[in-house]
This record gives structure tokens, C-alpha cells and sequence, in this order.
């Protein structure tokens, strides 16, 4: 039977740090489906569309890679898709203890369970709000966010 | 002398956690006040009144339970109703950090001390917040929030 | 009914963190046992009739006090004393990890519960291990130990 | 190509979190090898022959799990066994600093990943530390030890 | 050659702790520039040019603390000051995983090396967060705000 | 007045990740002494006079920085050496924890304070305990120990 996984986010940009676990999770996945979640009330840096235009890019050379845009609670979008896994990355502790509440609430609603892999060392300083920031000042952040995207971001109207 | 607690918080919404720590702390305490918090400038999913009414449903049976709202400092609202303990729950270390400079500082300016339990450990992942996005989404909260709680909010306007 | 608590620790020394958590523990609990373990296989700086002795001193104006020495568990000593709760300080996050897994797994196997105080802001760097340290090295410690037993340990023959 | 993955500990003894997690692992992995660890320089409670003989009763309905025994570095046992993934449980966020420092370390020597799964949440005070101390005082373990191990630890000269 | 830091904030409001950590990083740096921060985008309890004046006063006595306000990267107006450190306090394990995420970052984009004092136990709980509510509920937080601060903020039209 | 700090640590074996922090503590000191403390009840995997000898070798072209070794307490050590800073780097919030305590105690007790830098991402899961425990089963560890220290433990007896 086909793994299949889901890697939830809202990815405002997507980082090298996601990048990385999403390929470490191929090997334990068929298909890993990114699910780039948005929520109507919130605001964001970069629209979802282009959020999942970015992303897309970035793995047009993988096939077991999709990505989709989704508005339901995460179980409810992994069991439409017959996902029986949500990967996830952990940075730090902090990281933990919220992924821990979210995950052990996604198991008691649907069984589902959360598989976590760790960020590499040099990613572990990397998440999205710090990367955001540094595009509002129009810093470098090449470092931070995969190629392909960050020349799309650069060629954005939005930056 | 009567030995009287608050227990304080938003309650957006009250949750099983919040029921088990107060029934645990009627073995402390003569008598507890529920003091539902809110701020004028904050938006709530549930508004003050329906969490007054709702948390009132649930401990009808109980005469050493109050519900009470309040506005102000939550140890000058204390000190109003003679009580000289705060209790809380704690549920992950993250809360505990948050809980404690809290703490210290309201012992710091007016003496009374906070007393904690523990959550119980199937409660430790529930929080009104992850709980507050199931209700958005429609989701199966049942397992999460009191039953009578549960109920009422079915039957709301809000839901 | 009498509100009895068991106060456990191995308290090697017992410091002013600890003597600030059991008065205040007073307005809580009509007694509290201060309840000095001891481990046939572990080796302490203070004996365990020498640690029980400088805790009865200090506390020699307070009929609500006990103290008591203990091998067996914590939860079976509690019973045997009809202490239906077990008061615990806490200073740091990691403390509290450690803290809440003891507490759930004692309330799990008896039904007690464990209420939790927090160590006032100037006491949280103060714990036995780095007190025994300085005792060691004849640092002076009197700032980390309640007086009069701080006066026993200097007359003590162990120091 | 079949996935393996090894899932090191010293299991001093196997817990019922422990148990959780290998189940929970077949979703994932072909095959499970449990790696009982062992250090001539450390004492045990059981001995490794004895965790190692607990362990396979428990699993003797499971063909896809096997138990060993290994003395050498954990990701040096991987690679001799052909696991390209190291299994593994956190409980806390104490857990996961230990963890994370020693699955970096493990994936710089060799790329070989750890695969983190959360114990659930009655599961997460329970540590083979704290369930030690019960055995050593004769309380009764029985809600934490899977109940075909806990019977062959009633029935050891050990206990 | 000069040591210059800049010591970066909101400081909305400064605290006893800010004040703390200021004066123990001049034994470090020939010169500490307070580094008032401000984003358009957001709201603040005092408007920069206020947080600026009440720091300004309180360091009247020190001619090698400067207060300035910015709106660029931290690092970038730390480049165009000649300041080769970011000076920060620390206050809690939770700040510590914000501020390592931040501080790595930063020495990865700049080269330029954050250097942490601990707060002191007694201002370990002041966070102004905390600070700001009392003030907005018109309590006395005069233990918590350095005198002359405290003194311009009771005369100030936003209080 | 020159600026002299400490580095102090048992440094079984010095790591990559020290000397990291030691090279960046020497733009803010203008000495630093690397102090190897020992404990004459504890054992060591390598012998003080090797740690020193290692720790010498690898900072023979850096006049500011010299070793030694002591046994008294911290702050005793740094007094009698004139050192008015205690150096020390953070790898996470686990040690922020330990080390906080530490050094407010140290504070506390003789006005010296510790100053904090982070190590660099890729230098955080590195701890002397995991490498020592490469090295006792003849791992690689060649990427978490400075060239010169490795060389030398290579040909040291103990290895």
C-alpha cells in the first residue's frame, strides 16, 4: 500500500529548513503531499497562491511531491488525500511542546499519527517570522530560502 | 477561618482540563470563584457572558463553585473577594515559565500566592486554543470540553 | 477534617528555598511533614538522622511541623500518614518536567495529589547540589541556608 | 526495498511507552529491530539478557519486530543491520534536547536519520527511571509495564 | 580600539531589568548605544519618541550610554554604528530559544556576535509585557520601572 | 584596565564548540585563562594534566589565552587570577537552566559576573559527554574535536 503523507504549513516564505525535511521524508514516504494552509482572518506576507507557486517551482524535478492549498482542519484535509501520516520538522524545544499538543490532538481526533524529523544544526536558527522580517527590509536572506524561490520572491510584486 | 480561591482566565472556551483542575482544588479550598477575564480591546471567540453562563451550567451541582467576571488586575479582583490564593493549572514547561513570572510578580505586589496542579496526563494536549480551532472548523470538540459546556455551545448562536 | 501534606526531599541541605515553601505551605495545609528520604544505596554529604535534625531545629517554633524519615515510596508514606496531598516547590522549567511526571505517576498509583509552589524569584538559583558544592569547597553559604541550621552545619563534624 | 529501522535503548525495563511506539513503527518500517544497549562500566537493574528475553516475549506475536543485544556505537549497529533509520520516542521537551543533540551527532557521522514519534499522552510521565523505583519498593507497576513483561518481572529472581 | 554594542529593544515599557543589564554591559563595552526599535505596522503602549525621552532621562548620569531610535534590520544599524556586539539580557529558557534563533542569524548575515548577561533573580519575573498591564489597569509598578522612568510616565498623557 | 575572564569547565575532551567560543570571548577580553577544574571523588576520561596538555597544544599561537587547572571553588579561582568575568557558552535551553543557577549563585557571592555567548549552529548538538562516548568506542570523532587536541588523543595511551 502507498505511504502517503502530508506536510502542513502555512510556509510565509518557505525556508531551506522545510526544504531539507521534506526530502529527508521521501525516504520515509511514497508521496508527500505540502499542504499549504491559509485561514481567511489571518493576514500574511506572501499570498497562498504564491506561496504554493513558489513551492511548486522548487520541486517541479521531484514527482513525488505536490502541493496543495487547504482550509479545513489538518485531519480532515490528510484523511481526504487517504493520508495516514503528518511529517513535520522540530527545531527546538519550544517548537516541541506546541507540536506535542497539536499532535497528540490530531491523534485522539482521527488517528493519525505525527512523524517528526529533526532540523540540521545549520537550519535549527531558521524559521519564517525571522526570514519574513528580513524581506520587509529588503535584507539578504539567500541563505535562508531555497534558490528557485528566492529568485521568485525577488521577482515578486510583493517584495 | 473560610479558605477561598480564584481561579482565573479566559475560558474561550472552558475546557475538561479546566473542569479537573477546579474539582481537584475543592480539596484545597472552601471555596473557589471562577473569575472569567476579559479586556475590552481583545477579540474572544465565545463573549464573556455566554463563558459566565456556560461554565455556571456546568457546576450547578456544585454550591462551592462561583462563576464571577472581571476587568481589573486579576489580585486587586482577589483582593475584593477576600480570597488569598490564585489557583491555575500548569499542562507543558512552556506554560510554566509564562505562569511563573506571573506568579511572582502578583505575589510581589500583593502577597498572595498562586497554587498549582498539575493537568491530568490525557488532558495535558487540550488548550482553548487548539480547542477554539476545532469549533471554527466544525470539528468533533466532544472529547475536549464538558459535556454540558459542550451542549450549549452546540445550541449557540456563535457556533 | 485536618488538611495533612508530606513535604518530600532528600534535602542535603535543606536551604531557604525550601524553608520559604513549607511556611507558606502553612496557609494551605493545617500540618505538614517534612519527610526526609533517604536511599540505602545512595551516598549524601549529611547523613539522614544529621539532615532530620537541623530541619527540627529550624522549625522548633512550629507545633504545625513535623519532620520524619522515610524508605519507602513517597505515595506509601503519604498514605501511612493520612496526608492526602504532597507540596512540592518548583524553580525552573527543567524542575518542573522532572516534577510533573513524579506527580502524575503518584496520582495515578494512589489518588494523591501533588500541589505546587513556586520558589520566590530570589531563591530559584538555589538548589542543594550547588549549596552542597559550596559547603565542599568552605565557601560561605549563608545566604543559601536557613540560620539556624546553617549555625548547625558549621558545628557540625562533617564540615 | 525493505525499510528497516532500529529502535536503541536500555530498556531498563521496557515500558508501556516503549511498547506504544514500536507498535505505532510498523506503520512505518517494514521491520523493527529493538537494540537492548548495554555498558560494562554501568549497572542495571535487569540484566541485558533478561530486558533482552522480557522484550521478545512481549513481541513473540510480531515476526517484523526482532531484539538484539549491541555494545557498540548505535549508528555502527545500524549500519550492520542495514537500517538506514534510527526509531524513536520523546516524551518531553527535557527529551528532546538529549534527543536532538544525539540524532544530529548520529546523522553527521553516518546520514543516518532518526524518526521521532510522540508517546501518547497517558503515556507521557512514565519513564523506566521512575518505574524502577517502583519495582525496587515492591508497588505495584502493573499500569506501566506491558502485561507479559510484567509478569515474567513478578515471577524473576531480580524482583 | 573603541568597544561599541548596541543594546536593542521596544522597551515598552524599560524595566529595572533593562536597566540592570545596561549598567553591567558597561564593565564589557566602552560604549552601549540603546537601540530603540519601532515597525509602522504595529501598535505600541508608548510611541517611540516617548520610550526614547524616558530612557534618555534615566541615563542622564552616563555619558557612554546613547539612546537612538531605528527602523532597519538590527544588524544593519549596528554596522552603520561601528558596534561589533548586541548586547541582550536573558530571562527565562523560553527567551533563550527566541533569542538564539535570533542571535545566530544575525552573526550569520553580519558577522556580529551577540553577547547575553542573565538577569538578575529578583528581575527575572519583570517582563514588560507584564509591566504594561498593570500600568494599563492603573496598579503600582513602581518596583518594576526604574525611578526617574517611572516618575515621567505617571506625568505622561498616556497614562 | 585590562579585562580578564574565565573559561572554566572540566573540558573532557575540549570540543570544536569551545574552542569556538574561547576565539569569539577574545574580542570582548583581552586575557582569557581556559580553567580545567578536576574533583578529586569524580573520575575523568582523561586525566587533568592531559586536558591541560591538549588545551595548551591547541592555543600555542594565542598569547591571551592561557590553561590552567584549579580545584577551589569558580569564583575563589577568578578572584585570585583578577578576572572580573566568568566566560561561557549556551548550547540550549536545558543548559541555560543549569547555568543560570550557577551563575546568579556565583554572582550572588562575589560580584562576578558570567558572560554568555551561543555556539554556532552547526556546533550545538556537540557535548563533551556524546563525544566522549565516540571515542571510548574508537569512533570517528574527527569533526567535533579541534585538529591539534584530536591528533593528540590519538596518540595518547588512553585512546
Amino acid at each position: 500500500m502507498e505511504k502517503i503523507a502530508i506536510f502542513p504549513g502555512s510556509f510565509d516564505p518557505f525556508t531551506v529548513g522545510h526544504e531539507n525535511i521534506v526530502r529527508r521524508g521521501l525516504k520515509l514516504f511514497d508521496k508527500i503531499i505540502i499542504a499549504v494552509g491559509y485561514n481567511a482572518t489571518k493576514s500574511y506576507y506572501f499570498n497562498v497562491e504564491d506561496r504554493k507557486r513558489f513551492i511548486e517551482a522548487q520541486f517541479s524535478d521531484e514527482s513525488r511531491i505536490t502541493v496543495e492549498t487547504y482550509t479545513n482542519l489538518t485531519v480532515e484535509f490528510a484523511k481526504e488525500r487517504n493520508a495516514d501520516s503528518i511529517l513535520r520538522g522540530i527545531r527546538t524545544a519550544a517548537d516541541f511542546e506546541y507540536e506535542r499538543a497539536i499532535a497528540q490532538v490530531n491523534r485522539l481526533m482521527s488517528g493519525i499519527d505525527s512523524v517528526f524529523l529533526l532540523t540540521t544544526p545549520e537550519h535549527t536558527p531558521v524559521n519564517s517570522s525571522i526570514v519574513r522580517d528580513i524581506l520587509k527590509h529588503k535584507g539578504d536572506a539567500s541563505q535562508f530560502i531555497p534558490d528557485i524561490i528566492y529568485q521568485l520572491i525577488l521577482d515578486s510584486d510583493n517584495y
